[in-house]
């Protein structure tokens, strides 16, 4: 983000008129969601708020309780992992467009989206709201989804910057990462959110790195941030990441936020005013701290409006709205494209709505809302479309829909009140009550399993409809494996042996355990956690009515002691903990070390086929940087329309240094009519053919020969070209 | 409704097959809302549901208990009361197509709709759920909504015949009325429900009329209805107003339903198996009841899926949907032309968007929902936009909304659980607890008062947002007078007098006393019950997005006490109850001994103005029957485009026999831009200018000098023609 000089210039004539308590104000919570502003000067305070999902509900300026009014409803758009798993630039720009929209109709002014980290193991308990393991999907799709937010005069904050990849002790585990990993995997997307988004607004995480926390890290915030990166927009600290007055007040930090009430004993309220009265911290990095908040102020045209006589005279500023159709338009079609079709044996799928007359729905997931739940990534939704509402809206009043529970949910974790508090407890997370399950809940599965049986063999259309929930994927904690909660495994395995026609469809936040039942499925659909609209689209996909089109945006291991956070590194533990798989983060991994999955990084199947032809590969010159034109035909050789997401992955032939088998380096989405052939072009430039360096400690290229490769998915590739590249 | 003799045969063929078990099963409630099906023959149950606003959710089969899953939750539309205030008869269509599709989609045979009960007196509290006072705008605009559901395949159910225009002792008042009235009055929008809307059901009233229960009324049942009218179609009861087994048996009543779960035990079931059996009561009657239940079914395409052997072969049935996007849209269209103007001096609204950076919103009807309650009228809507969010969803962020209470919904009535057994008990009604006003509520009021002066005083931009609620709207009890709860009179003199322009909304189904503010206000905006984008489509005029163009449907008279039901009619009485007014209900009655009324029938302003002229009238006798062509030009001579109604009444100057002033015989709605003139036409035929002559026992006309009046509203006359007339 870079400031225009007239911007500075307004801002350095405000700071001189600033008192110190003035400033101080303006840099820590003085709400539970908004800076002090400084009346006299027409300087608002700072209005911010949760999250990627949605605009959440209002709270009391003190206190965790909702105000409980009706306006704070809203519109409830996809999670980021399933804005990643539409693999759609436009769609991701259009959710932040929404986003930002509603956000700025809701009166605020920097909205805490999207949530970027990297997708290290499954476990983590905010991969829902994050986007991918790869660094180029997330970069890519971040970058739209920051744009269309900031279109609406709001500030993206990009989160959580950085590394933290994990729930369990999340203020207190200590990253230790090579430089390497760090610069090929951790940070690339917020260098994109920054550079190419740019993000107004970046939010430090709760982790430590290298010894330092990330809201008070001089590596994070000063050297690469401000220094390498030339950051001029806000840092904003994570709700209570701040835990030293003089390390902040160092550091880039800009806003001390919290989830006290204690306003005035925020490390950087009087403590901070404190150190600078007596000399022991500069005021200049305050003045350095006011400048971005001033800065922020002005992009966001928030002061255009002249209120010098009470009145408004002039206002640039763009209002908002939220609620509107339009909107609700947009996260049903982000919706569609993110559902991913994972498997169909002999076509099972679609079904065929006209010859459906009853239909069996197993499973609470069928039936719930998800909206409410996730942590700070809840929100007040307008309303939520279920699997079940959106198949009776569909199938319509000729189709009898026989719903049964198949699975009972117990309560596994604490109720959610107080869960703020408690999340940011000294021991660092939530407590699941793991339990010894009870006889009650035995009994009550046994005889649900029994039912769903008995139905199953009755019925000819079964549709099982399970997964995970927000007591699950949340904020606060991680989950102790990849398995399915409430014994549904087993009820899965039962039914599909009692009809094995029954469609599995998984709503989750991130990858599950699928080996008891995986080979027994014939189709099995995947949904992220898809908005309001989510069981509309998903019943459309199921019906026909929408071709799927989503493609997995990470791998599904067969478990998460596969994966390389578990096999080789640390995860989920105490103090410091060691990336030491370093870039060998998701299908690197597997790939490098050809260990199979359940379903690979880039798959997902349609309900028409695609064939891949006539690529071409060319070294362009004609401008100061060179670049490379890849393109290659689609063909739509099914009998209906679908999209096609083509990735593009580079292989180093030379083997010189160490590195993955293939990186993601490009992917473009394509919309074809039966039998029509269409063109992707990609372009690649000098940075895609990088590594870093760390004893250089910068990033290189080797000159050689690379493979380009156009592919499905990550094992499904179509065309290969190779290339020689030499670099000066 | 005809039935061809096709399905009349099909029907005899099933009737002979039938055991007498079965055709009881068929014709009384076998759960709450169905009948039973014959398996062995393809015969399904009938579905039903309640009711006007929406598909009420499901209930357990044999029990008042929600099922309480999600998919059940359903598109909620303006009121009746609110579809009679647009005047508009295409909307009132689409307001019947999204009703009759979402029941088809929720599976429903029979939707429980349109109420159409005369508005005898403005206290009824089932007002909010029927159209108007004049029985001419309620039979055009239910014929609409009656054909608008039946588009579906789903049956109408136009209800409540007749005469329920109270609540009070709903199940035991025995109504006196004389024949004119009844002819003139209650009966006419029946009888276009049948005739022209072809309704394929009607539900028989609670009260008794003449002695005689509704449902068991041969005056009714038989002899206008099956006989007069020659109706096909089939008889319900409403629930619980079926007293004995041999008088139903023997009126035109076709099927039981009742509130409780003892089925057998229901007044045809099986005491009056038994009754057949003893040869008491012929097996004719109950085979005719058969052929109504059969008729509706084959009118429906019931028996268009053959099941013979579990497979579906062919379903030609419509298969509905709903909680579409397009069924929100048509909601929101109806509720922007339910919207009334009453009042606007110095052309205070629209309120100018862009000028507005503080707002201040008094009263809790700007933040309530109100789908959930009415009584067999609520509903789960997906969601309700509450009047606080459709003004800060389109204001947006730069503007702050503060919104107080202002008044504090003390509870007036016993808890909603149970509501359906204690609206039937044996004294006829709930009670509501009036309750003297507690030292606790007046102080709190006395606070919530003294707040909202503090606040309007500060504010420059005040509304108010006050009126009813489903606790005084509400089945099963009547208002014991026209005057606002909860001090709201109190409130609203002294905002007003804090800030004179301050804009009063009001919320409600049915006319309120205004004496205390009504002159103080400048601007006075009436919503009905306007379903779930009510306060999208109340914003939306506020604001002037759109142009008001609703009118009122029914008189608003200063208090009820100068409404003829009670000056010199009975009301809520016990047992017998006299309609002493005769046929001079709501404007017949205030034209006629020129009384002033608050604010007249067809009442309603726009922010643009409309000039009538050119005005022709001519009798044409080119087909069998003659009929007059009426005419004029309108022009909207302001500087914005909107809506006019243009009303036509007929006055007969001659004198010689009894008649209201005049009455509304036509009315038509026309757009038009700033400055363009349009043209309406009307038609009006022989029976437009005929009153029923009680000696004659018919309908007559009296041949004579007519003047037919184009008006803006009943005092609002623009245009007059004088016209001949001889019958012969």
């Amino acid at each position: 983000m870079k400031i225009s000089i007239e911007n500075k210039e307004k801002a350095e004539l405000l700071l001189k008129q600033l008192t110190l308590d003035e400033k101080i104000g303006m840099i820590h919570g003085d709400g539970l969601f908004r800076t002090k502003g400084v009346e006299g000067l027409g300087i608002p305070p700072l209005y911010m708020s949760d999250g990627p999902m949605g605009v959440r509900a209002e709270w009391k300026n003190d206190a965790w309780i909702p105000i409980g009014h009706s306006q704070d409803a809203c519109s409830y758009l996809p999670s980021n992992s399933a804005i990643a798993a539409t693999w759609n630039k436009e769609l991701a720009y259009e959710c932040g467009s929404v986003l930002g929209e509603e956000a700025r109709g809701r009166g605020k002014d920097i909205i805490l989206a999207p949530g970027i980290n990297i997708k290290r193991s499954p476990l983590n308990g905010r991969n829902f709201e994050y986007m991918s393991e790869d660094p180029y999907l997330t970069a890519k799709q971040c970058v739209e989804v920051i744009k269309g937010i900031q279109e609406h005069d709001v500030a993206a904050c990009v989160k959580h910057f950085a590394m933290n990849s994990q729930e369990t002790e999340r203020l207190w585990v200590d990253v230790e990462v090579e430089e390497r990993a760090l610069r090929e995997i951790y940070l690339p997307a917020f260098r994109a959110a920054v550079d190419e988004g740019n993000s107004y607004s970046l939010m430090g995480a709760y982790n430590l790195i290298r010894g330092q926390h990330c809201c008070e890290s001089k590596l994070l915030l000063n050297e690469i941030l401000r220094e390498e990166w030339g950051y001029e927009g806000l840092v904003v600290s994570d709700w209570g990441a701040v835990h030293k007055t003089k390390e902040a007040a160092e550091s880039g930090l800009d806003v001390e936020m919290s989830v006290t009430s204690n306003f005035d004993e925020y490390f950087m309220a009087q403590s901070l005013k404190k150190a600078v009265e007596d000399g022991e911290i500069s005021e200049e990095l305050v003045d350095e701290k006011i400048r971005h908040v001033l800065w922020l102020m002005l992009e966001l045209h928030m002061f255009d409006v002249d209120k010098k006589e009470g009145k408004t005279v002039k206002c640039e500023r763009k209002r908002g709205c939220y609620n509107t159709p339009e909107h609700r338009g947009k996260a049903l079609e982000a919706a569609r494209e993110s559902i991913i079709l994972l498997k169909n044996e002999g076509n099972l799928l679609p079904l065929k709505k006209e010859k459906i007359d009853r239909l069996l729905l197993i499973g609470t997931n069928a039936d719930r809302i998800h909206s409410n739940g996730g942590g700070s990534a809840e929100i007040k939704a307008l309303y939520e479309i279920t699997p079940y509402m959106g198949l009776s809206n569909q199938l319509g009043g000729n189709c009898e829909i026989k719903y049964i529970e198949g699975y009972f949910e117990e309560k596994k974790i604490q109720s959610e009140e107080n869960w703020q508090e408690s999340s940011l407890e000294a021991d660092g997370g939530r407590k699941r009550t793991e339990g010894i399950e009870s006889e009650a809940v035995l009994k009550k599965r046994k005889k649900l399993l029994e039912e769903a049986v008995k139905y199953a063999e009755e019925y000819e259309h079964v549709i099982f409809v399970g997964g995970l929930n927000h007591e699950y994927d949340v904020e606060g904690q991680d989950r102790s494996d990849m398995k399915l909660p409430y014994g549904q495994d087993e009820v899965m395995e039962a039914v599909l042996e009692a009809n094995p026609n029954t469609v599995i469809v998984m709503i989750a936040g991130s990858p599950i355990e699928m080996s008891r039942w995986e080979k027994k499925a014939k189709a099995i659909v995947l949904g992220f956690y898809a908005g309001m609209e989510g069981g509309s689209a998903l019943a459309e996909v199921l019906l026909g009515e929408v071709n799927p089109s989503g493609k997995l945006p990470e791998s599904f291991p067969f478990t998460h002691e596969d994966c390389s956070a578990h096999k080789i590194g640390d995860f989920a533990k105490k103090d410091l903990l060691h990336y030491k798989e370093g870039i060998y983060v998701g299908y690197r991994y597997y790939e490098k070390n050809m260990l199979p999955v359940q379903y690979c990084f880039g798959h997902g199947l349609s309900y028409t086929e695609f064939s891949y032809g006539n690529m071409k590969a060319c070294k362009k010159t004609d401008g100061p940087d060179w670049r490379i034109a890849v393109s290659c035909d689609v063909k739509n050789t099914g009998e209906r329309k679908g999209k096609e997401i083509v990735q593009l992955y580079i292989k180093d032939k030379m083997n010189q240094v160490d590195k993955p088998v293939k990186e993601l380096k490009g992917y473009e989405k394509i919309e074809l009519e039966a039998g029509e052939t269409g063109r992707v072009s990609f372009c690649l430039r000098e940075e895609d053919f990088s590594y870093y360096d760390e004893k250089a400690k910068k990033f290189k290229m080797i000159s050689g020969n690379y493979e380009l490769i156009l592919a499905a998915s990550l094992t499904d590739e179509r065309l290969r070209q190779e290339i020689e590249l030499s670099f000066s």
